[in-house]
């Protein structure tokens, strides 16, 4: 793999990645010629026992641009530069524009609760040039150069000292608030490891302590044991609808073995992570023959510079619709008590997507 | 507060309530004729540490009925009978027809993980017969009875062996998925105390510990001590955008004493909490002049059977807009990693609600 790091006229660094070396010059554009002035800060929640991130320049952030202007495209007219410039590069990252996170040196207000600087991360992960294409019709080559990114984005943000977990995500379809149709994801660099992740650890962390392996090693053991709820059973990665999942269609791949990251998968790992994942996305798509709206989610070994044996890299999707037109909204049971309430069961959501055929040539 | 107990003839309970008695027979009618025969189940989500309901009758439940039909309107032609008789009540209450938790002798399918039958109880609350009015437009009367009838089931469903946590709420609006547009709330009995308040009480219990004092106490004294963002400062209720909002426009209610629950209310303090309730709603329907679409929460002590001295009641609202016409989407941050970015300051959007008027006569 290739990267080349730029630096775009307003401060914000541009990660252009390709699995060939190319000659040329590249000039990183920016949208924006205004130097970056992120202002945001954490506040303490005392009942919930979570920071909470404001960032009030985001208030006016792109949304819903004009059909005709797309940031992600790469610049055509000097005139109307994009994020990205022209080249043979294959997979493109850089920092957002509008950050929820970013290094800061400004200090936070006093409210009568804990405050600190909003630091961090957030940069957006370009899967391709192309506009109309989607994470799962892009080839298993670059979907394993994506994957190739991903590792390469955890170990780099993980590295630096105010960055103590690595989100990587995709939200997909304007029915998860997504403005933008080419195809990206998202990372977000937080500077504590937030409440989902640090829950699943703490699970996880008593599970490995009383029974002596991993508690995702055993639900992939036992998904594949039993066998009703499988999407994808490579030699090293599993795909699944778990037995407890909270969504209509939710599914989760995970390689068999405890890796901690993305960045810890062997090569063969990889690439049997990317045909699963384009498996996955392959029969979401064909299920209603329409673009099927998601929040993808990598939860991976924290960056805090403590051990994680504990920690299992695992994907988890959370599908928009409960069935065919139908959202699923998350309401009073959801978000006021924190339990999820499913209409459907998961061996028949399994079995639904088990039916679509996919080619993953 | 009178209260009528009646028996739909497919076996659910229907609740009717009114401030003076009144004489005449009624009949409970019901849309079903059929006996209710819940079958849900709940499944151990171990990596979560949570139980999930699955209730897989209720995937064809009422969706966006026609406007001629609602079931929530007293029943005027016997042919097609609502959920509700024509009469002098005020309040009604009775149990869902597609309950994702009831009364159920099924034992639960064995899966891998931990699972228990999905008992409980879910009621619905329809706090008029007047399907144009809402919750905020009731006088300060109703909105009382209203407080009595909140009581009065936490009272009843939580003396229930099947019941450790009575979780009342109100979805509103389209934007959060709410097919019935007739003034309704809510009611999950749980069989479990559910993650959020369990988190909540924990942390409440921390600082009661080492403090001396309730948690929402104290943060109910600096909100009043600040000022900034108040909403409503009556003698024994306050309400308030928490320092700590996740929501832009989130407002909070609560007693100033740490009450357990809206049963624990004396007369003047369940008064008191009526006007906080009709201010708010005012207010959120005052500033864009159009209805404001939310979930209310509440907030109370298990009834689990163990003391709760660290519970105080208090209500949550958590708004779909960030601002006027743009939904609040909860994507990969939020739902993924659990931190709430938020673009708006609480301060910033308390001042917005402070300067809509509002008339309590």
């Amino acid at each position: 793999m290739i990267k080349r790091v730029l630096l775009k006229p307003d401060g914000r660094r541009l990660l252009l990645y390709a699995r060939e070396a190319w000659a040329g010059e590249v000039t990183a554009p920016s949208p924006s010629r205004e130097p970056l002035r992120p202002d945001g800060h954490l506040r303490w929640h005392p009942l919930r026992g979570e920071w909470i991130a404001y960032a009030s320049h985001r208030q006016n952030r792109t949304f819903l641009p004009p059909a005709e202007y797309n940031p992600l495209a790469v610049t055509t007219d000097p005139a109307r530069p994009t994020e990205l410039p022209a080249g043979p590069w294959e997979v493109a990252v850089f920092e957002n524009l509008f950050p929820a996170l970013a290094p800061t040196d400004r200090e936070p207000p006093s409210v009568g609760v804990p405050t600190r600087p909003g630091r961090g991360a957030c940069e957006v992960v370009v899967f391709t040039q192309d506009a109309t294409a989607s994470l799962g019709s892009l080839p298993l080559a670059r979907l394993e150069l994506v994957a190739d990114v991903w590792a390469d984005r955890y170990l780099d943000l993980g590295a630096r000292d105010d960055v103590e977990y690595v989100f990587e995500f995709e939200n997909r379809g304007v029915e998860v608030g997504v403005t933008l149709s080419h195809p990206h994801g998202q990372i977000y660099a937080y500077p504590f490891v937030p409440p989902i992740p640090a829950r699943e650890l703490e699970h996880q962390a008593a599970f490995l302590a009383a029974e002596g392996r991993g508690l995702v090693e055993d639900v992939v053991a036992k998904e594949i044991e039993d066998g009703r709820r499988m999407i994808y059973r490579g030699d090293h990665v599993a795909a699944f609808v778990p037995v407890f999942a909270r969504y209509s269609y939710e599914v989760w791949i995970a390689p068999r073995r405890a890796a901690p990251s993305i960045a810890a998968l062997t090569g063969a790992e990889r690439a049997d992570f990317a045909r699963a994942l384009k498996t996955v996305l392959l029969k979401y798509d064909g299920l209603w023959r329409r673009p099927f709206p998601y929040i993808m989610s990598f939860h991976q070994a924290p960056t805090d510079g403590r051990a994680h044996p504990e920690a299992h890299f695992h994907v988890e999707f959370y599908p928009a619709y409960r069935m065919a037109g139908r959202l699923k909204y998350l309401a009073g049971s959801e978000m006021g008590a924190g339990v999820f309430t499913a209409d459907t069961l998961p061996e028949d959501k399994a079995r639904e997507l088990q039916a679509v055929e996919v080619s993953l040539s």
